[in-house]
C-alpha cells in the first residue's frame, strides 16, 4: 500500500518556458530508459520477489522513490510548456524563430495533453512495458537495473548539455546524483550476489551438460583479426573455469539444413493441383 | 559486407515434432531477449562504433555469430512444426490430447507462416527494435550486453527444463554454452573499461555539479527498515567516493507544486464562457 | 453491406497548402481519439450488438457517418500537402522559414505517402485497435463513446485555434458540430439505460457479495485532506445506496505478502548448486 | 513524493495454485482497462492538474490507491503460479489435463518472469501508455475515468464468474467494491462540473461558429429507420439547445473531391519519362 | 460519404459454436492480411488518389465491399462464441475436452469483448495501420494490393482446412472466391500500368544516374552456387535493359568505414575526465 | 552461418554533415519498407524454405546482401550526424537556421544513440517484425518481395530528391540500382512460378468449391459507374477462367444478422437483476 506526500522530493522549476526542451525532456520520463521504466521495473521486481525481505524492501524503496521522480519530471515539463505559442500561427509565417519553435515542439503537447507531460518519449512514442525486466532471478535482474541506471544517467547528462536553464539544470543535477547513487547501489548488490554463485547467471545449469569448448572460444566471424586484441580473446575467463581461446576461423558443426515439404493442409506446394487435405463432414 | 555459409554453426535437429514446444522456443528467437535481439544489438553497436577498431570488430564478430543462431532456431522450430495436426479438428473433438496440442500451439504457425518460425515471441508478439540498445558509450552498452546475455541464458535454461527431446536439448546446450562464453566476455570487457574511468558511467559529468549527499544516501521510502541490511545501505561506495548512508525518513526538498492555469487556447478552463483565443483572419 | 457516394458529407477545401498543419491535423484522423477510432469503435459495437435492433442500427448509422469523416480529413490533408517544399533543401539552407516548414512537417508525408494522409497521429504513430472499446455491455460502451466524443471535440477545438485558414476552419466547425451532436446523443442514450439498472455498470453483480464499506469510502491516501472538499467525499452516492464516507487514514487490511521460493525448474534460487529439475529421457 | 507500507490494502491469497487463471487475471492487471491503466491515468492527471488543489489531491489519492491494487494483483498472480507444471512435459503426453493446463498457461510466466506477474494482458500483450488519458480538461478526463472504471468493473465481474476459488473471489469482491465506489465518485464529480458549463465539453467553443443544424440532426446513414426509436433521434437535446431532428436521408454537402496531381518530386505520375525534379549541386 | 444496408453480402452462420475456431478466424479479420487491412488499404488509397477518377472509384468500390467483409466476419465470430464455456471451470478440472477448449480460446473473448469479435489477430495482437500501404504511386500500390490478396487468400484456404463446419466453410468459400477475383483484378490493373512505364516502378528515375552494372548483377553472397540455377541469374531482365549477370564472388566497393569520435557533448568518450561541453548561462 | 568482411559493399560518405537529412534517411533503414525489412524478410523466408535449394540459396544470398545495406545506411547516418548542434541552444535562440536544424532533427539521435543510427523510421518509430512476410508459399512470398522492393525504391528515389549532397546521392544511386535489379529478379522468379500453377495463389483450392459467379464479378459498390472503365471490369480474367463481369448494383445475399443475447456469465444484459451465473464452491 502506498501513501502520497504533496511535496516534491526536489525542486522542479524552470527559469522560463521552453516547449522545445519539454519535448526532449520527455525522453527521460517516458522513453526506454526513462523514470517510468525504472519505477515500473523496480515495483514489479519487488512485488514478484521470492527472496529475503531485505531484497523486496530495497527494491520497493527505490521503486517508490522513482514514482516521485516521475512526479518531478511531469511537473517540470508542464511548466516548460507554459506559454507554448500554439496559436501564433500567423506570427510564425513572419517570424522564423516562432516557426522553428512550433516545428520543434511535440504537437500533442498542444492538442492532446493540454500542455501537460505525456507518458511518451521525445518522439511521442508511448511507453510500453517491454521496456522493463522482472525475471525472478536476483542477479539477472540487478544487472538489468544497472543497465537501466547507466543508460538513464547517460541520457540525463546529454540533456543537461542541451539546456542552459538554471532551474532545469538544478533538477537534472539531482537526478544525475540519484542515478550515480543507484549505479553504486546495484554494483554493491551485484557484488554480494556474485560472491555466492560466481558471475555467470544462472549458475545452476550443470557444466557437464554444456559443450565445453564452446564456453571458452571467442570465434572470429570476420576476415581480419582486430578482435583478437582484447581481454575477451585471451587470458582468464572471469568465472574461473579456464582461459579464453581465440578461434581464427569458425567451423560449422551442423550440416546444411534440409526441411521437409510442408504438410498438404498448408497449401504451399507448387504443382500439386487442387485438393482439400481435410475432407471433413462439411463437403459442399 | 557479409557472406553466408550453408552449414549451420551447430546441429539443430529434434528427435520428433512438438508444435507446442515450437511455440515456447519462439521466446528465445523473437522475444525481448531472444537471438534476434542480441544479433541486432551487436550489429547496431558495431556499425555505429566510434571507438578503436578492436571494439568494432569484436562487436561485429559476435553480431555475425548471432545471425547464425537465428538461423539455427528457425531451422529447429520449422522441424518441431512438422506434423502439426492443424487439420485434425474432428479428431480433436474426441481426443483431448490432440485438442490440447491444438490449443497449445501458436495458431499463426498453421495460418500465417506455413509451419515456419515467426519473428515473434512465445505469445506471438512481434519483435521490435525497442528491445535493443546502442548508445555510443562502450561501457554503457557492454552492460546492456551483459544484461541481455544473462536474461537470455536464464530463459534458455528454463526452456531446457521444459523439454526432454534429446535433439532439442543438444542444440540448447550449445546455445547455453555460447551464452556462458558471452557473459564471460562482456565481464572481461567491462573490467577493462572500468579500469579507465571507474564504475559509474558516464564518468565525465563533473561531480561538483551534483547534489553531493544525494550521491551517497540510500533513502528508506517505506515504513520499516528491512532494506538497511544490504551492502547498498552502508559500507563503501563502489566508485570510491565515500560511504553509503541510510536515511530512515525521506525528506521532501521541493515544495508542493502549483501549476499555472492553462493557456486560453487550450480550452481547458471551466466557467469561462465561449471564446476563440486566436481570432485569425478566418472569421466566419 | 455498404455503399459509397462520391460526394463528401461536407466541404473540405483549404484556402492554401500548409504542410505543417497537415501534420497536426493527423491527430484527429489517426490519433487515439481521431475519426478512425470512432469509426471503428461504432462499427465493431454495431457488428457485435446482441441487443435490440434500434441500438445496432443507431451504432451502425453513426459508424457509417464516421467513415465519411475519415474521407473528409484525408481529402483535406492531401490538399494541405500540395506544394510541400520537400525538394527545396538548398533554399532551406538560406531561408529559415522554409527550413522551419521542412522541420515541422511529417517527413513520411513526402517519403512514404506521396503527399497523402497517413493512418497515423500527429507524431506519425500508427493507429491501432487498442484505441477502441467494444465490450458487449451497452451502458459501458456508451460511456466509452461519450468519452471518445469528448476528447475528440476538445482536440478539434484546439486545432481550430492553431490555424486561421478559413477553409480548414469551415470544415472543423462542421466536425465540431457533429461532435456536439454526438455528445448529446450519447448523453441521451446513457440516460435511457441508467433508468433501467441505475448508474453503476454492470448492475448485475450482487451487492451482498461486495465488501460493503469499501463501496462507500473515499480513502485519503495522502498527507493532508484537500481531497475532502468535493462531492466525492461526502453526501449521497449517485447509485442511491447510501452516503460517501471520508477515511482520513487508510487501513491496510491484508498482511505483508510472503511469496514462496520459486519452483526448482525456474533456476532462480541462489546458492543451490547445479541441477536439472527435470531429468527427462534426453540425458546427454 | 511517495511512501510504501508493507501491508497490502486487502487480502490476496488463493486457496490453491491455478496457472490458467493466472493468465486470465493478467487482463485486469496489464490490460487496456487494468489496474496499471487507472494507476497511471490518475497519476498523470494529478501531476498535470492545473485546477484547484482539491482536484489534484483527489486524483492523486486514487492514483496512489491504485498502485496498491497493482501490488495486490501481482501478489495474487505469483501465488496462482506456484506449482505451475512447466517441467511436466512427459506427463503431459499421457495426461490430457496436464496438457491442457500447459496449453492454457501463458508460456512467458514459466520462461520470462520466473512465475511472477507480468506487465501484460491475458494474451501477453504489453501494457502501453496509449491506454491512458490526460487532457488537461477536468470534465473530459473524469468521463475517461468513468469509462475506465466501468469497463474495468465489467471485466472483474466476468473474471469472478470464471473462478470458484474462494480466496481469489474474496480479493475480486474487494476490487469490485472499489470499482463501484469509484464509479460513484466520478459520477458525483461529473455532476459538479456539468453544473458549471453544461454537459457538452469543452463548452467554450462559440456556438455561433458551429453549423447549427448539424448540432441537432441524427442522420440515418442506412436503409431502414430502426434508429429512429431512441431518445437520440427525437426529444430535447441534453444540453438544452433545442430538440433532436431525425434526417431520413443524408445529404452530401461537399462535392466530389478532386485532388491535384502530386508534385513532380514525388515520382508518382505514370507516363512522364525519367527526370530529377531537383537538380541540385550534386549532379553525377 | 457512405450508406449502410442491413443485409450481409453473403451468409455468415455456423452450424454450431466453436470458440477455439473463433480465435483462429480472428487472423483474417484483424491480422496483418485480414479484412481490416484490405478495407483500410483500399479506402486510404482511394481517398488519397490523385489519378483518374476510374482508379479512385475502383479503389473505393473494393474498399467499400471490404467493410462488408469485416461485418461478415464479426457476425460469424460472435456466433462461434455462443456457448463459450467460460464459467465451466469446475467441469474443466474433470473434463479435459472442456479444459482444452478453455485453453484454446482467446481469453479476451470472454473477459473483454463480451463474446464478440475483437479487432485483433489470432493471438490477440491488435490491428495497426502499419499493415497498410498507400504511397501515391498506382503501380506500387497495386502490387501491395496483389500481395495482400495473395497472402489473404492463402490464410483463408488454410483456415478452411482447419474446420469442417459447413456454415463456416460456406462463408469462407465466398471469401475465397472474392479473393480470387481480386487477385485477377489487380493482375489486370497491373498489366495496364506496366504497359505505360514498364515493370520497374517508379520508372521516372533516370537510368544514367544509376550504377549500371549493379542493375544487372545477381551477386552470390554465399559459398556455393545453387542460386545460379534460376531465371534471376541469367537470361533477359524483365525490364528489357539487358541480361542478368551472375557474380560468383561479391566485391566490396566501399572501404572499411571509420567514424569520427563523437562530439564532446555526447559524453561517450572514455578517459577524458569530467567536463561540460556547453557551459551555458546556467552554471551552478 | 555468416562471415563479416570489413569493407562496405559500396561507398557511404557524405560531403558534409546534415542531421536533418539523417532523420529522413532513417525511413529506408528502419521504416516499413526499409533495409531492415528486406533483410529480415529474405532471411526468414530462406531459413524457413521447404522448397528446392536454389530458392533457399537465392533468398539467403539476397538477404545476406541486405545485411550489408543496413551497414551502409548506418555508416552514412552516423556521418550525417557529425556536428549535430545539440548543445547550441543559446545560439538557436538567436539564429533561426540553427533553431530549425534542432527542430528538424530526431532528438533521440542526440539523447539516446550517441549520434548513431537508430533501428527506427524517420519519425523515430521502432522497426517491428510485422513489417515482414514469410508464408511458406513461394509465389505468395515473391509477390511480397516485389512489393517491398517497389515501395522501397520509390522511397529511395524520393529521398534522392530531398538532398543535393553528392556523397549521399552517390550511395543512394547504388541502392536504387540494386532495388531495380531486385525488382527485375522477383519479376523473373514470379514468371517462373506462375508458369506452373497460374497467377492465382494458392492454386490448390478446388474451384468447384468456390461461389463461381463471385470469382468473376466486379461489383460497383458506389453510386455512379466510373469504375467500369478499366480492364478489371470487363475482358478476360488473367487466370483464364472466363471474363470479368460488371455488376452495377450489388445484391445482398445474406440476410440481416441477428445475434443471440450473450451468455449470462458475461453480465451484459440490462434489466436482469443481480445474479452469479456460476455459483461455484467459493460462495461467501
Amino acid at each position: 500500500m502506498f501513501i502520497h506526500m504533496k511535496e516534491l522530493q526536489y525542486r522542479a522549476k524552470p527559469e522560463r518556458p521552453d516547449p522545445v526542451f519539454a519535448r526532449k525532456l520527455q525522453e527521460v520520463l517516458g522513453g526506454q530508459f526513462g523514470e517510468m521504466s525504472v519505477m515500473m521495473q523496480y515495483l514489479f521486481q519487488g512485488f514478484n520477489c521470492r527472496a529475503e525481505q531485505k531484497y523486496r524492501d530495497m527494491l520497493l524503496d527505490i521503486g517508490t522513490e522513482e514514482i516521485g521522480h516521475v512526479e518531478m519530471l511531469c511537473t517540470m515539463i508542464a511548466q516548460l510548456l507554459d506559454g507554448a505559442p500554439a496559436d501564433e500561427v500567423d506570427k510564425a509565417a513572419q517570424d522564423p524563430l516562432i516557426a522553428a519553435a512550433l516545428g520543434g515542439m511535440n504537437p500533442q503537447h498542444a492538442i492532446v495533453s493540454g500542455l501537460g507531460a505525456t507518458p511518451t518519449d521525445s518522439n511521442g512514442f508511448p511507453w510500453n512495458s517491454r521496456y522493463i525486466v522482472s525475471s525472478g532471478h536476483l542477479l539477472a535482474d540487478f544487472r538489468a537495473n544497472l543497465n537501466a541506471e547507466t543508460q538513464g544517467l547517460l541520457q540525463v547528462v546529454r540533456l543537461y548539455e542541451q539546456t542552459t536553464d538554471a532551474g532545469v539544470r538544478d533538477m537534472l543535477s539531482f537526478m544525475i546524483s540519484r542515478d550515480i547513487l543507484h549505479q553504486n547501489q546495484w554494483l554493491a548488490a551485484i557484488e554480494e550476489l556474485e560472491a555466492i554463485d560466481g558471475p555467470v547467471a544462472p549458475a545452476s545449469f550443470p557444466r557437464e551438460r554444456t559443450v565445453r569448448e564452446a564456453t571458452r572460444q571467442f570465434i572470429n566471424f570476420s576476415v581480419g583479426e582486430e578482435s583478437r586484441q582484447g581481454p575477451w580473446a585471451s587470458g582468464p575467463l572471469p568465472d574461473g573455469t579456464g582461459n579464453f581461446e581465440y578461434v581464427e576461423n569458425p567451423q560449422a558443426r551442423g550440416g546444411a539444413p534440409e526441411l521437409k515439404p510442408a504438410a498438404m493442409h498448408q497449401h504451399s506446394m507448387p504443382g500439386t493441383g487442387p485438393y482439400v487435405a481435410n475432407e471433413g463432414r462439411g463437403l459442399k
